[in-house]
């Protein structure tokens, strides 16, 4: 085996309109046989997909990545669930929730689906035009469900039983749009004010959590009050586990992308779960409800005998919101939520598969939202069907994660904050040239708590991390590390000539750095 | 059981000169009961005691507590003895090494033992006059041997072989007194010029490491040129491996306080080990080579048979120091080595003793250095040794480690910045009412990096930290959990008044805060 190095070794074009990427062949002839073996064991039916995505749950939140009990709400479910399989600790998402839910489902960056943004009260933005994984998955033959927080748009064109789910069953937006508004300790003034509550109520977004089949129209359940936001996490696993055990011992293999409402701020967990953590408190409680519910999901599976058959992937959109603390997520990076520190994208992801996954395995390679498609694409067989006709950015994944000892297809993570370039990360080095600065806080006593209050910092000779040597992004050492800089900077330019017709950008962006 | 609550729950006076404790009476059933069958199976004899003491390793090193591979060097063998027994998440030492080392054989806080900073280059300092756990557990015939770093004081009435050490193998100082003024890296000044490297030499401090057995003069066994100290945890591994050996099938229980030379600035690992972890970095190839060394270690305990008659802690003495960035370890928690910030005293602490301690276990509970020496004790069968001459803040924490879900025994950890009382903890609280701070920086082109170099900063109304909730201290709501101050205020004038006569600290602190 050749001396491979993140930085130093070359990717190679897999595609026209693709990200390149590190083909390792030893990897891959592992990951191939391990799966000709399932297929051996199965016939032509490929394996089930488990994507549990969570809210703002931060890096550190779960006890295997430091968390847990440390920081007051144990998360045992999970953490059997990776010593059982594979954890990432260099798993990215983008800033925040919307972007990274398009990218995990089209294999696309930002600027290339167009969902810069989370849409608010009802704002437009969507998916129309784009081709999902649930799309891509039920041409394959897959049975493909939605449960849970959607928010990628209202319109109709955008909703999930549009874009290739079967059914779903939750809300379209976001959890605090349902309730936020309805709390006077939010907001007094809307609460007390016949006036306001009428023109908040008179907006036009949906304030039900709803239920759709594929191709028709949304009928809603429920309208979300605070009561019913505390009770939709235990309904919308009750709807999975149904799910889940009708799909038990069926011919076809399904897709399961759960979207729990927890713990997107603000929290109201459910009245069981009150006061169950050690630290007492709506969002670790919420943390132990979620746990609770990742453990349900993964016993239903073992009951129903699917649990060799199913690869499970638990993650979170993006890094804690912090300016709503305490409500709020822990992450032991720099920043939050909105940011391009790794507070604000470096996320926690248990990928589990008894027998295919090698249990125990922790590794650092880079993996980002948007190499879910191709990889599980892979997986089920359809590896041809990732879209030729648009870029994208996405990395098939699976002898990383097959393989024994599988090394990360990926040599480079883009972080963009919104339209502007921000970071480019290679192994264990992060070459920074815009970031949103944490010095300036909005609220707390100290530094390091922003994210979206944050103010927009360039930095013209480029900031250069070691994400190994300085996890908190405190050092700049890019005047002692120059031999790095010109393959640093011949990253961002190649990936930002991605953008330039043919590959279909949604913009062209300019070599503005 | 009783609901039980830190901040709620009454501690009981265990001693006229002793830091009050919580006492769990199911809990101490169960550890009697579990020591009653150690003593069944082994008669009189005691388990031996294993402690290796790491240097400025942080709290986020380890894997197992989110670093590891994470941070460019996985520790597999630290890792594997957490799951096989205890992770402790709060365990605290004192902001530095001395204080630290001299706390956890003395079980008493340093304005009470008196070494407040480390001595440097000779500088006076030591231990005489005070009562060791070595010196306690030979009494109770334990064989005692201590191997490596000292830095207790270089006189000889403090000297190892004089507190209670059958034998001593190490160094007397601390690593870079031996190094930093012969590397031209750091000290060209020095290097370069004849007459300060004669000065230099000519100061009174013991530049070789030295052999001693007890109530001897040491002996030098080779000047610790650089070549010298990057052998120097090797030759201390082999060291403590043929004690090790020695002891097996022995009539005597032992105690081994391994010190380890890593991972204190400056790090030159041995050659073996040069870019052998995967950041390739002198500071990270030295976690490795510790790691192994725990291995080594280990692998003798269980080859022998020993295992399971021997307890084994792992920790480190401090913090992260932050001003030798690149050569620094990695800490989740703010600031850094010198500070009462976590980032500070918060440290690794792995408790292991196969059929004693269950595997598996994580807990939160407050463990304090000065808890070592009662806890000890207790599991060496002179719990009655502990001297009652002297106020002894170390509170016996045996039920804590040996029953199953046991509590921790410590209501209340104190924060010392030197004769400065800083911060008290209780539960998930931190009330805080002095501290270096770590916003006006000296190097390094952001926040949070500081130690030694921050500016003292008094807090006159107090802050209050939740550690669950905001584990990097960022954000003080003393003014919303006003209902706790009188309980906090409480038990720091309780504590302050430890100190007055007939208590014996060294000083008497008035109620400065």
């Amino acid at each position: 085996m050749a001396d491979f190095d993140s930085i130093a070794s070359a990717t190679v074009a897999v595609g026209e309109r693709r990200e390149p990427a590190f083909v390792h062949d030893d990897d891959v002839a592992a990951a191939t046989a391990k799966l000709a073996g399932f297929t051996d064991r199965h016939g032509t039916r490929r394996p089930n997909v488990l994507v549990i995505l969570m809210d703002d749950v931060g890096w550190g939140d779960f006890g295997c990545y430091g968390g847990g009990v440390a920081v007051g709400a144990a998360t045992p479910n999970i953490d059997s669930l990776a010593r059982r399989g594979m954890l990432l600790t260099s798993a990215y998402s983008e800033p925040s929730c919307t972007p990274s839910r398009a990218t995990l489902l089209t294999g696309r960056l930002p600027m290339r689906h167009g969902l810069q943004r989370p849409p608010m009260y009802g704002e437009p933005g969507g998916l129309e035009g784009e081709i999902t994984l649930a799309a891509l998955l039920s041409d394959a033959g897959y049975v493909t469900q939605c449960v849970g927080k959607w928010h990628l748009g209202e319109n109709r064109d955008s909703q999930p039983q549009h874009v290739g789910f079967d059914d779903f069953y939750g809300f379209l937006s976001v959890s605090d749009m349902y309730t936020e508004w309805r709390d006077p300790y939010f907001f007094p003034e809307i609460v007390y004010s016949r006036a306001r509550t009428e023109w908040v109520e008179n907006q036009a977004f949906n304030k039900s959590f709803v239920h759709a089949t594929r191709g028709g129209d949304v009928e809603e359940v429920a309208e979300v009050t605070i009561p019913v936001l505390s009770e939709l996490d235990q309904r919308w696993c009750a709807y999975s586990e149904a799910f889940l055990r009708r799909m038990a011992g069926g011919e076809e293999p399904w897709f399961l992308y759960h979207n729990t409402r927890g713990a997107h701020f603000d929290n109201y967990p459910h009245e069981d779960y009150l006061g169950r953590s050690p630290a007492k408190h709506p969002y670790k409680d919420t943390i132990i409800e979620l746990d609770d519910i990742v453990g349900r999901l993964v016993a239903v599976l073992e009951e129903t005998g699917q649990l060799d058959d199913t690869i499970i992937m638990v993650t979170s959109d993006n890094g804690p919101e912090m300016e709503t603390w305490p409500d709020a997520a822990y992450t032991p990076f720099r920043c939050a939520k909105g940011s391009t520190w790794e507070g604000g994208v470096r996320v926690p992801f248990v990928a589990s598969w008894p027998g295919m996954i090698d249990a125990g395995r922790v590794d650092d390679g880079i993996f980002d939202f948007n190499d879910v498609l191709p990889t599980v694409l892979t997986l089920a067989g359809a590896a041809d069907a990732v879209p030729s006709d648009r870029f994208v950015d996405g990395i098939d994944q699976s002898s990383f994660l097959l393989a024994p000892q599988g090394r990360s297809n990926r040599k480079y993570h883009y972080y963009w904050l919104g339209q502007s370039f921000s970071a480019l990360r290679c192994g264990e080095y992060k070459f920074m040239l815009n970031a949103l600065g944490d010095d300036v806080v909005s609220q707390g006593d100290v530094h390091g708590t922003g994210g979206f209050s944050g103010v927009f910092h360039k930095f013209p000779y480029g900031k250069l991390f070691n994400l190994y040597l300085d996890p908190k992004e405190q050092h700049s050492y890019m005047i002692r590390k120059l031999a790095y800089q010109q393959a640093l900077v011949g990253g961002v330019r190649n990936h930002l000539m991605s953008f330039a017709p043919p590959n279909q950008g949604k913009l062209v962006v300019g070599l503005n750095v």
